[in-house]
């Protein structure tokens, strides 16, 4: 049974998931290949466990060839999904058992296709997949918060060359997410302004940091990226909720990221990137829901990882870039992908 | 000129280093190849900057032969050392001028030895190295913090093969070392204990969790080790600052940190690993002081890095680790280093 513990020094809860587990003797052997894809082609639906939801075409069977987006439990669950929570003392320590959801989800049926070489139509059908998966998990009560992610490449942590995102829902609010929280309700109750709004007018002000934009999302690399060529893709209109987006809004922000991954693809060389859906915690109060209302707002960060996380990073929380945003910014505008 | 940038969202600093920069095209064109040794041996002192330290031979002269441990100025340095502080505004948001020091402490003469691989002497003077050096930096008023890391292997961030560590001493506190910082003193605040003592009770107590011990100090696998087979290196000696610590306790420190480092090499196959030095920030009043000297203590982290950094821990700040510390204390102790 997975579960988490809490470092004492640092707050931090680690999920164990023993099932995971590699022999020791095994890890030396990771030598960052990825494993082919195969399970998630039509007619591998056996291959994996049964399909929790599908976007496929009328009148195909659930577990059947027909789909372009397929989500499915994780084979190897970080969290089981299975029973109550219980938190307990562990001497000095805390614990809780490891409770939540874990699936995934394959964004296409092809093989060697990567999410933004796909349509516009299809990236959306992925955004959509994402909002109705939370809308379902967000019903059950043990969840407080659910986080998307993608894991593109080795150096971004992939083990699965097929293009696919994961979702984890989670029996407490991650600490990223309450960091955001905590500064977006800090510089609400300070300055009666949303801290993302105040962001998107500074953007556009300076501009020099804006990659792209439409009618419903501007894209850029924040003021303080960790990472080279970092991107923040954020709505124009105030909404905490991810699954909150319409249609349309979902559709504009599949054509924002398929330019933004071009772009980086085409001016970096295919780099290994990590994607993050930030959206506001589940499970709240009335009051509680007003005020995310009024100062958080979800957001997509896309991470290129073409530099490692070191000792300065682990030691202090902090992280060295050798690019200046302003400088990624210019030269992911200026790459041609037309 | 290096900039600090605090990120809005997280409150967390950026470094951004320009002299660093790699030109984007050159971004895809790393492949985690190490920089073959050559500047750090003996006759070559001329390709770094004069050394601000070093162990050599009586009679021999500075920038020299003869040395065992010698420390040199980064050439490519995160901060600069010259300047006074200059925190300001950028509309929106803050940023501070890049001041501090970044400092390499090459562990040996010898191009192919790794510091675990040196006799425990040798391991001795690379302790008493940092020691000094921060017993200098430490007067330089600037400073609020110093930390001192070693990456090893390129998946821990090392561009570099010949055995090295760095020393950075920062304008601020790092968040790494607040949250400690934090941690501690609620601890001792709620309890009048303090934390660090009673983990290593509660170590004891249980026992399963312990690799090895001797007369200054216990290593354990912490129990929410982000990690397989993380290390953390606790004094036994209540003592916040690294700088206070004896001869005597540096020596068995090394003592220690060999056997470690060989059970690790031995268990899993030499693995890459980053080593992190936590001691308490500089500067502070003569009440603050006195606190630390009750609450906080000096520590090493030793981070294995077998499996990657990835969607899940960026998105959370949380971190999946499939082998539980118990276990994997239970295989170091097991290991024939003899």
């Amino acid at each position: 049974m997975p579960e988490l513990r809490r470092d004492p020094l640092v707050g931090r809860w680690v999920v164990f998931s023993p099932e995971r587990k590699q022999r020791p003797q095994d890890f030396h052997l990771q030598n960052g290949a990825l494993q082919e894809p195969g399970a998630f082609t039509w007619g591998k639906e056996h291959l994996t466990p049964p399909e929790v939801y599908a976007i496929r075409k009328e009148g195909t069977e659930p577990n059947s060839p027909g789909w372009q987006v397929r989500v499915v439990p994780n084979r190897f669950p970080a969290l089981r999904i299975e029973g109550d929570l219980m938190p307990e003392g562990d001497g000095l320590y805390d614990r809780i058992n490891g409770i939540g959801a874990h699936e995934v989800i394959i964004e296409t049926p092809h093989a060697t296709e990567a999410l933004e070489d796909q349509s516009v139509e299809a990236i959306a059908n992925v955004l959509k997949s994402y909002r109705n998966r939370i809308i379902d998990l967000r019903r059950d009560s043990r969840f407080r918060s659910i986080l998307i992610f993608k894991n593109v490449g080795p150096m971004a942590g992939a083990s699965l060359r097929h293009a696919h995102s994961q979702l984890i829902a989670l029996p407490v609010v991650p600490r990223m997410l309450q960091e955001r929280l905590t500064s977006a309700r800090a510089h609400y109750a300070a300055k009666e302004r949303n801290l993302f709004e105040d962001i998107l007018r500074a953007e556009h002000r300076e501009g020099k940091r804006i990659v792209l934009e439409n009618n419903s999302f501007a894209a850029f690399c924040p003021y303080a990226s960790r990472f080279p060529f970092e991107l923040c893709l954020l709505p124009k209109r105030q909404n905490p909720h991810y699954h909150h987006s319409s249609d349309a809004e979902l559709e504009l922000a599949a054509d924002a990221l398929k330019q933004l991954l071009q772009r980086l693809n085409k001016g970096l060389g295919k780099p290994d990137y990590n994607l993050i859906l930030h959206t506001a915690p589940l499970q709240r109060e009335a009051t509680e829901e007003a005020r995310l209302e009024a100062d958080f707002r979800w957001h997509i960060e896309v991470l290129p990882r073409l530099s490692g996380i070191a000792g300065f990073e682990f030691g202090t929380g902090f992280f060295i870039n050798s690019t200046l945003p302003e400088e990624a910014a210019q030269f992911l505008r200026a790459v041609k992908i037309q």
